[in-house]
C-alpha cells in the first residue's frame, strides 16, 4: 500500500511504517468487532465490546491526526500480525458450540488483540518522544491507555463471570 | 496437527487447544531468536536476547510438563498469530540498513512477541485455575512472569540505549 519495509532507512521511516501498521490493524478491528459482538452471549462482555468499538473509532481518528501532525499521508500497510490474530479468532470462535465456552474464547482473542496494540502503541509513544514529536506521543498515549483499560476490563469480566460459567 | 478448532466443545478442549497454540509459538521463537541475535548490534540487547533464548528453552520444557500433568499428547497446532508477527519481523528487520534503527526494530518485534505470549499465558493461567489444575497454573505462571520480565527488560534497553542512538 505504497510504503514498503524496504524503504525503512531512519527512525522516522520506522515510526511512520509502524504507525501505518497499527492504522491497518485498528481498521481491521473495526470490521471484526461487530462480528464478535454478534457472537457474544454474556451481556457484560457484549457491552464491553460495544464500548470498545466506539473507542476504536476514536482511536482511528487520533491516528489520522498523528499522520497529519507528522505531515505524512494517511494510509495503512498490511499487518500480517493482526491478520494472523484475526484468522485464529475466526478459527476458534467459529467452531465452539457451547455459549459460555465461546464467550471465554472471545475474551482470549480480544486480549490477544489488545496486547498486540499495547506493544505497538508502547513502541510508538517511545519513538515519537525520541523524534521530538510530543504532540504525536500524547495522542498515541491516549490510545495506549484505552487499550490497557480494555484489557483489564476483559480480565475482570473473565474472572467474575465468563470463566465461572464455562468451566 | 491432530487437534482442530472444530473439536473444541468444552473449556478443557479450549485450554488444550490454546496450550498447543503457545507450544507451537514457543518453538517458532526458538528458531527465530538466533536469527535476531545474529542481526543485533547493541551488546546489551544481544545479551538480553541470548538470555531469553535460554529462558525459552526452559519454557518449552515447562509446557511439556503441563501437557503431561494434564494427560494429553505433547503437540502444537498452527498459530497464525505468531506466524504473522514473525513474518512482520522478517519483513521489517530484513530491510533496515542502519544498525541503530535495526536494533530499535528488533526490540519492537520482540515486544510484539512478548505481548502475544503474555496474553496467552495470562489466559491459560486463569483457565487452568478454573479447571482445578493449580499444578499446571503454577508452571504457566512461571512462563508468564518470565515473559513480563523480558518485556520490561526490552523497554529498559530501548529507553536507555537503543532509541537514543537511533533517533
Amino acid at each position: 500500500m505504497g510504503y514498503f519495509a524496504s524503504e525503512i532507512k531512519t527512525m522516522d521511516d520506522l515510526f511512520v511504517h509502524t504507525l501505518r501498521d497499527i492504522y491497518y490493524a485498528e481498521n481491521s478491528i473495526l470490521k471484526s468487532l461487530p462480528v464478535m459482538i454478534e457472537k457474544t452471549t454474556n451481556s457484560l462482555l457484549k457491552q464491553a465490546l460495544m464500548t470498545h468499538l466506539e473507542e476504536t473509532k476514536g482511536q482511528v481518528e487520533r491516528l489520522k491526526r498523528v499522520f497529519q501532525l507528522h505531515g505524512v499521508e494517511i494510509e495503512g500497510v498490511n499487518c500480517a500480525a493482526i491478520d494472523g490474530i484475526m484468522s485464529e479468532t475466526d478459527d476458534v470462535t467459529g467452531e465452539v458450540g457451547d455459549k459460555a465456552v465461546l464467550d471465554a474464547a472471545i475474551i482470549a482473542s480480544g486480549q490477544a488483540v489488545e496486547h498486540y496494540e499495547i506493544s505497538r502503541y508502547g513502541t510508538l509513544v517511545a519513538w515519537a518522544k525520541r523524534l521530538g514529536r510530543d504532540d504525536c506521543a500524547g495522542l498515541l498515549q491516549q490510545n495506549l491507555d484505552e487499550e490497557k483499560a480494555a484489557d483489564r476490563k476483559l480480565t475482570s469480566i473473565a474472572e467474575t463471570a465468563v470463566n465461572r460459567n464455562a468451566a
